[in-house]
């Protein structure tokens, strides 16, 4: 049995992402979405409300398991066997970023693979960030984010005081 | 009658935005500088401040209008009927996010098309951030900005405590 | 009235192009796709073909003419008026040999401007030449090209003898 | 069981090739080193050389097929019931190509997913074609390519009349 | 006798700065590695410091000064009679920035030429910000830094309550 | 005394590498521009053609050699004794290659390093192959060539029958 991890902030989860797990689970007999506790970025989601919303948004896939680590992540991928490290790649800014971090983590641990796959199309412009930006902006999001993740956004925004 | 948009930050306008109105408005009936009011980043001249440093500076050009904006961009291009988005090009880094963004805008308006210019060459290495750095640093920017703009920015550093 | 020229090799037209054409035909009075004649370029199909292949495409805009032109773009874009030369914008690739191409228009001809449009996400992939060798290896380009240029692609291949 | 492809021109094989192998086994039941039988490009060695150096090459490895193929790679993916196609990405101007063959593949046949593997960080230079070029300067390549390679690049450059 | 000059944040310098100089110093009768007094970047460690570990780290070479600058880089440069600004390039990323920045050093001072260099393959991946989050995340980063370097940084995290 | 190297193919000498070597002079006590013998490529000038440009064009300059060079590049470099191997960088794509071609010299011979220099920003579109096609199609090109060049190209182009 193969596992794969997909680790990110998911802060929160977008269709992009939801996207490359429907891929990834084709080519892996296990795949877990893991949300790395890193204090160092500012969140708008707690760690918890992140993988509740992630695991809502997956539950219809079988084989996929919502985690959340601390530390390095080639620690966690040890830990929890994993074949490979999945990442999803959109630009090529991306792309230079990751390859770096995949580069790192194969000097920290040479038995951990970086697998890098491509999001629909239509996705590529998507992000958590630009996401957040356009909800706090009023815009609709709904054809980017799962409906749950639209709702919990929503609710969020409103509670959020002014800056 | 064709209006444009031209959206951004102008904190302040430097050269380089000089360079693309001046280009803009033979191709179009109507440009709208239009200053962004965005909460979440960290600006160092007021929204009307920088209004007025644009007006002053684009007075020589008749058919160019200055004015603001909240919330998104694509609402606002609506509002103006504007045929374009407007934004100027100088580096590979600078295309990948523009071109994202412009995909989103165009995901969130299907009306509304964002074209693309290229500043002189002269002033590919320009920005507003590089500019305030180097005036911060005691460095000459005449060359970088209107005289009215180099006049306020050394005004507004010497008022800034030192950090 | 404002004319703007949108130059390629056009060796056959897709649907990448065509959408560009239809966006292009919002922000200027007049748009002339016109057919570089570069010999040095090894076509498939010869001047008057693609001419012919494109205007069909294109008989749905009233504002759009198809033209080739010889020698210097920039010479042609001043015989025509030209307020603008569109190019359409695909990939960080496209982007670095587009942006060189214009500032060397630009030193030969300060009065053509080049502006930059950006097609339809789901034609980002779409080039002539993957066209030809799709259909090539038969493929199925339906998607990808208008109907008459799928039909002449189709006949066009049948009668090269295999290499 | 899960077959992955890993398709490309191989004249020949190098190191970098056999290290993108060697981690792909480990991700898949089976995989298919195929060589393109493509007669666009100029090649130095006949595709059965190129199949018999691969064959050579990859033999310490149980799970690692070598074939050919003609025509569409998603039509031989297909019926091989291959999960994944497998490129190796070494820098940006790759990623940008194998981006868009890879988006053109998907549009071509939806069920076959590309992913991209990182060779090692010094083979990131390699390529056959610097291979090629470097052993016809009488360069050392044995460092690059496996030994059988080595041997048969210099046999076969012995036997090119000059150009 | 020619003198280059090195700048950098160095917080801290790490083994890719290092062979940046070990091959600087083959070029030039003296390299000046100066760490910039730049309050606006959020340090780890102070200016003190960071010259503190550098002359450690360097004390292998006998023509490597260590200093200190604030304000303008070219007016440094011209102030030690510098021939040339050297900067390591490691990805594309880098590239554009680094370009734009020594494009603004020439407008600023035409007597000061930035050069490129390249560290060692092994290095690419490196930079002193994700050699800190791997330390603060627990990794071993005795492979990425010099041993001074690599102690200090270690008892500056114990000392760091956490955020 | 050190001596760098500036290899390329000069064909013909641009106003873009006389930028590059003048800047270089100033680093090294002598700089051997040499041309490349490498026969795969096409040219339009012979060997002792661009050769004899070359030296005409930067007689001006008493530090510097016009030579040629067969065979490895790191080999040559070696013989000449040169410290250094200089290329010029305009753009991103340029970047790639270059760090490709100098990391696979440097595995080569680990003794000969490259640094990359900048033209000016006016000549970063320049290259020998669009100053060839602009001159075939009859553009002026005496702002990108010396004067000798600009001869010899219209000379040279009046005698190439039609393809």
């Amino acid at each position: 049995m193969r596992t794969a991890i997909y680790p990110g902030s998911f802060d929160p989860l977008t269709n992009g992402h939801l996207d490359v797990i429907e891929r990834a689970v084709k080519l892996f007999d296990r795949v877990v979405l893991t949300v790395a506790n890193n204090e160092s970025k500012q969140a708008l989601f707690t760690i918890p409300e992140r993988i509740a919303l992630a695991r809502e948004s997956v539950k219809h896939l079988p084989n996929v398991e919502v985690d959340t680590f601390e530390n390095l992540l080639v620690d966690y991928a040890e830990r929890r066997s994993a074949a490979a490290i999945i990442r999803g790649l959109r630009a090529v800014s991306d792309f230079e970023f990751e390859f770096q971090l995949a580069l790192m983590n194969r000097k920290l641990n040479e038995r951990v693979e970086t697998i890098f796959m491509m999001p629909k199309d239509t996705y590529t412009f998507l992000s958590s960030r630009i996401i957040k930006e356009i909800a706090r902006l009023g815009g609709d999001i709904s054809a980017f984010v799962p409906e749950n993740v639209r709702i919990a956004l929503t609710n969020k925004l409103k509670h959020i005081p002014e800056k």
